[in-house]
């Protein structure tokens, strides 16, 4: 799509530098983007490769306008500005609308004449898909789910029974929404299923990363906030809450009863114990470890970073001997007590 | 479905205190159940809610019924008791039989006339399906596997060739058993594929969660004991082996030809090397990393907790310091010992 | 497939001993190989079990003939010519070829007559299939992605558009390539999604495990080289570029935008931050957490081996009590300064 540098320049509240009716046709990095794109100066870091950039136009701040030779977009928050021009450019217009033949609809589902479902999709009894829902290739939706309006669904999801999705989320492919909880009651050294009657509740503009398992409550709901991003293979255990607008980095994982506040951040890899609670504003930095309650908004981590093997092994040994070394301090303070003393 | 106190009651052998005629239609929350559901009081925690519970009964101890104004059925282990009572009260007794007309079947395949496939199923050569075993849409089942009775596979399952599934097992969506197993050979910079030769040897009553992953043997088979839980996005490497009864929660990783002991719990993240053994009845903490066998049954765990980012800052400094900390303790205990000396 | 030893010995260039028309129709370990199959003994591990074995050939360094007393195959490396073998003795010669009548096909997409597009497989427009690819049961390859020559994508993968795969790459079921990167711009409290417009590159032989995720780039691509080995459950985030033969086992993360060299392996678990590069041949230890570049090639790792939980609490303690530790050996070195002045 071709748009005039104007037109991006409103979308973002920007003013234009140079000529406002080039014409833009996409984006680029700045230091790859040809003559057509516009590309976008947020971080220092790159603003040596401004000079030369071959982009038809650059979105940067007042502060960068002296080095650029090409047309600018001026705005305060130069990746933001980016964010919502790129959505401009690239936005499809021809979606498909309709069932393919090849889906498989149960006769009480409602399906908006708007939506779009996909070939091989399942949609199971009581289902409601709302107005320009997609549901792509392959899905599975089980039994009285509601899908809200515009909600993108891509191939080989599923959705168990009872789940409802807020309006305009996004879910990738392979997530698997509303699995048993994993709860078993002890019996004779052997596991004892506890029925999950729960549902899983999403709100809107939600967006859930590939591979993703969100599992519905034991009796009451797991509920994510609307507004909430999760990447690629976290996993949300029953009755989880997460509040709005947190979002969540790759292998995160949430254990059961844990209630999230809003506008947290969650590092890859970072794992909270069940049954806790965490403030709204907490920044969880990569892998760190969460064995209790978080009452109090900042930043969190733990882990020690990698070091060469060699280093590694002989901490490893000393913090073993921790014990060990506390005791050779100590006794060191006792001599020397009465050392002082004599 | 409703049934009344008594009967279920019958079930978990308990005795029942007020109305043992009153109608039970569904579970609840102690503080959220309504009139007509059943709840319980398993941990004292949430005792303070008993006395005000809308619920029509509580499934409790002994030594709760004073605080108890509604009926209630007393138990040894209620959480137990509520597992059991929750089963039969959501029962589902119209599951689907037979054979959707979009599955896919191959004609050397068996498949038991009270088993249901579902739509979009792909079933190839020499496949077995027992009795009432149910395979949800979009699976497929590779070459000559075996699927138990009452095995319930959800949807978007994936299972290779030459699988056996021991009955009354669950696997839910996304789940993939069978993939090959990570080896290879190193040959000059580059790697050499190891054919993985191995099944998966799965057993009776096992759970298995979404998205999890559990790979075939290399030349052996890799071994689920029966009544082994596992929760979503777990990985089980080649010719692993785990004992019956054991449960792990999500991301347990168990690398290749680990063998593991009967009613072991592993917590989220926990992970092990390759080539080790697990005893019966180890437990071991959430993101616990097992470098080496542990022979001993009991409780196990590494990894430090999250503390404020400046906080940890400061001590992973410390750690690094670990070396230069103890040199600095053996020059004070040499110099105290000098000084002592003269 | 029934082989003559002398056969297998040619295409692992090594010396028969023993009967060089043995006839060899399958593998199996060295303690369990039984007549007509043939083993190896590459680890002195299992040296002990080899004048035991009852196989009918053994793969074996010269050291060790001495004590086996079947036929054998001398070569340098048993385990690379192992793997050679049983490629040979395992191959699949009737893959079927052809598109099947239920998968779904644009019209634009361009497949190879020697290709095979299995049951329920979405195909859309403009995708081209190269020369005996084999797409199996439930895939869908979005939109003007290329799959080289050879390829084999097992069930249930989800392919985005614009992705390509080199030749003789191995996919296994439920891996999603192509989804969105993790990107978006903070306003006001919520989150703008900065659309994801890279595409992903995966060079030749490379091998992509089960449910294991790979992200498209945001505006550049990400970028996969060739005989790369990735294991299942694996996270690779938009535009992260990975060397030649580096190998990750299963659980590794690597967040956007880091460059990880070639030859590399990382062990289970192992994450790094974004933004950083990783040099060639360096070796990650399992769950090491990496966060600043590691320039050097060589071995790195992190983390505390698990310990009874007992002890593992009272490290805990004293780990946080590091900054104290500290303060007392200084005060201690103070007070003996002061003790030697005087």
């Amino acid at each position: 799509m071709d748009v005039h540098l104007e037109a991006l320049a409103e979308v973002v509240n920007g003013r234009v530098i140079g000529d406002a009716t080039c014409s833009i046709s996409g984006v680029g990095n700045l230091g790859a983007a040809k003559k057509g794109e516009i590309t976008f100066l947020a971080n220092k870091k790159f603003a040596h490769l401004l000079p030369a950039t071959q982009a038809s136009a650059v979105i940067l701040k007042e502060s960068d306008i002296d080095t650029c030779h090409v047309n600018a977009i001026v705005v305060d928050d130069p990746y933001l500005a980016y964010a919502q021009i790129a959505t401009v450019l690239t936005q499809v217009d021809n979606l498909p609308v309709g069932i393919h033949p090849t889906a498989t609809i149960s006769k009480s589902a409602s399906i908006n004449a708007s939506a779009y479902v996909g070939p091989n999709v399942v949609i199971e009894d009581d289902v409601e898909i709302a107005a320009n829902a997609h549901i792509a290739a392959n899905c599975f939706i089980g039994r009285s789910s509601k899908i809200g309006e515009s909600v993108f669904i891509n191939a080989n999801v599923s959705i168990y029974s009872e789940i409802e999705i807020g309006e305009n989320s996004i879910i990738h492919c392979g997530a698997v929404i509303g699995a048993d909880g994993f709860g078993f009651a002890p019996s004779k050294g052997e596991w004892v299923k506890i029925p999950q009657l729960g549902a899983v509740i999403i709100g809107k503009s939600v967006e859930i990363g590939a591979n993703t398992t969100i599992d519905r409550g034991a009796i009451d709901n797991t509920i994510i906030g609307d507004g909430v991003k999760i990447d690629n293979l976290v996993h949300i255990a029953h009755n989880v809450e997460i509040g709005e607008h947190t979002a969540m980095a790759a292998f995160v994982g949430i254990a059961g009863s844990t209630k999230i506040g809003a506008h947290c951040t969650f590092g890859g890899g970072a794992g909270t114990t069940g049954h806790i609670e965490i403030a709204d504003n907490v920044h969880l930095g990569g892998m760190a470890m969460v064995t209790k309650s978080l009452k109090t908004a900042g930043a969190y981590a733990s882990g020690i970073p990698a070091e060469p093997s060699a280093q590694w092994r002989k901490n490893v040994v000393r913090f073993r001997q921790f014990e060990k070394l506390e005791k050779r301090i100590k006794s060191l303070e006792g001599e020397l007590k009465v050392l002082k003393g004599s």
